[in-house]
């Protein structure tokens, strides 16, 4: 099997620079932070051989994006590729860069942020590696726009259709479109024994008044963690539904030790939510290391990660750190 | 209230053909089938007073919105407004059609979507009438594309890339962002008393493996009834979420009395369906008919419509017809 021999081809990182990758693509060897030599420094991850193990974090250079790139890097001793639309201002702890289009206008749809994504892949990957975690943690939020009601005007009327769609559109790319793009990638690439977490949220498992198009986003980045779930490996769905599965898996051998979970945190402590809700209790959010720290757990302890198609609710403990509750 | 102001206007209908209502539009006057001088021909609407109600049917060129178009049209006596990618070959229940653009590299969004309706609905509507029932009968379904595996070349693979998202593109634009533009349209048109059918899928209530971008857009249709349900006057949420809910609400009045209820079939009988799965046993799939009859019911009867935000599965029953069973 591929992900087997490829564990043997000693890596040898890229970063790829440029903004479209679809183009000839400027190469700058050897920027990535040497993580691969380096040692493991925890008792957390003393036991724990990462020297051929490979991330993909989506969403690199937001908070959580960093933080678990961070960990990843720093604390499992972890090869990380990031990728995002932009790149993050400290790449220290990323091996190699993947940058992937802002869906608009002029980048209209899923096929292209996939191919974009896919074509930065095989640059990196090109030793033959393969990925033993991919982490989707990119998102975004925004409320919907003011709604027009039965006084308004054609014009205002037709201009808020606009506002509507695209603040739908943007919602979908943010918080699904790179997770569904992870998702194929993960057909060539993923690992034997792989792991693919996708930060979804707990306010999408109900309605989402005020916040259509981020709830559309969440709870479709849901869906796609149920569906992968349920064909592969570890799931937890009925004998009849896994036959099924077993028809739909095609030769990718990846799905039959795969995870794929959903971690549905409601707040994550950044800078822009602080400063966005300033009058919340800041105690009730989840910190972004224990979401890493977590992920980490179960990159180590396969036995520890909850079955695939799992959906993972996150909270902060009083007494510090946040628990994990199964809910789905 | 516009809406009570309204009925009192005589409605004179045009029909929009030009396939792009962004550019200045030919218009067709009186290609109607002057449905709102006919009467209402069964013991079962005998005593419904439709002289001024007026539909929206979203998909309204295929099999299941055809259906729709001339039950609302012929025995409910209905004025309907279509909507569609392409004009029907059949138009006579019709009196106006709005194009709406199939979303491709050309037209990328859903803001154009929503705006190409908000444009035709304008034109259809300026005479102040406004529209008591909203039916989104649009869909089309299309499984997976075949997944790489690892073996894959590099071409291969990213070919596929294309294919994987161009695929979940397709099934967004055809099974959720109709939903999507003419719930914008609602905040303006929507009549009293409104009524707002989606036609999402049982299918789409668990994972859907083999047809991820399929389930993505059904189940993003039901997160859309279940949202706009929550902030609406019938739904069946907590107080809390209400009170939460009333803030949202804005100047809309319409939502006060708004029902917006998601019907999910397994299989509808269509000649495609009939031709793409000819082993099944057709007389377990449902009936367009029973659906329309169904939908009747609750424009002439608001007590009999579910509460707000409700999903409810149908299934043709052993001796005829169908069962409506609310499932969540």
């Amino acid at each position: 099997m591929r992900s087997v021999l490829s564990r043997k081809v000693a890596p040898r990182l890229q970063c790829i620079i440029s903004r479209n990758a679809t183009s000839s693509t400027p190469i700058r060897e050897g920027v990535g932070s040497g993580s691969l030599n380096r040692r493991m420094v925890s008792s957390y991850t003393e036991d724990f051989d990462s020297d051929q193990k490979t991330a993909l974090v989506l969403g690199s250079s937001g908070v959580l994006g960093k933080t678990l790139t961070k960990h990843l890097s720093r604390n499992l001793g972890m090869s990380v590729i990031g990728a995002d639309v932009v790149a993050g201002e400290d790449e220290s702890s990323l091996d190699a860069f993947v940058p992937i289009p802002t869906l608009d206008d002029k980048h209209p749809g899923l096929g292209e942020m996939t191919e974009a994504l896919a074509i930065g892949l095989c640059e990196v990957l090109a030793d033959g590696r393969d990925i033993d975690t991919i982490i989707c943690a990119a998102g975004s939020w925004q409320s919907d726009p003011t709604a027009p009601n039965t006084a308004s005007s054609d014009k205002d009327f037709i201009a808020g259709a606009r506002s509507f769609g695209d603040n739908i559109d943007a919602m979908m790319a943010a918080n699904l479109y790179p997770v569904l793009a992870a998702g194929y990638a993960a057909n060539r690439f993923m690992a034997e024994e792989g792991l693919f977490v996708v930060i979804g949220a707990t306010a999408a498992l109900s309605p989402t008044p005020g916040m259509l198009g981020y709830g559309l986003g969440k709870s479709g980045a849901h869906h796609f963690v149920q569906t992968l779930g349920e064909i592969s490996g570890k799931s937890a769905t009925t004998k009849s539904r896994r036959r099924k599965a077993r028809k739909l898996r095609q030769n990718n051998e990846y799905l039959d030790t795969l995870s794929v979970v959903g971690i549905l945190p409601t707040t994550i402590d950044t800078p822009s939510n602080r400063e966005s809700m300033s009058d919340h209790d800041f105690s009730q959010w989840t910190q972004p290391e224990d979401i890493a720290m977590e992920i980490g757990t179960w990159i180590k302890l396969p036995s520890m990660r909850p079955h695939s198609g799992g959906l993972v609710k996150v909270f902060p403990n009083k007494s510090g750190g946040a628990s994990f509750n199964l809910v789905r």
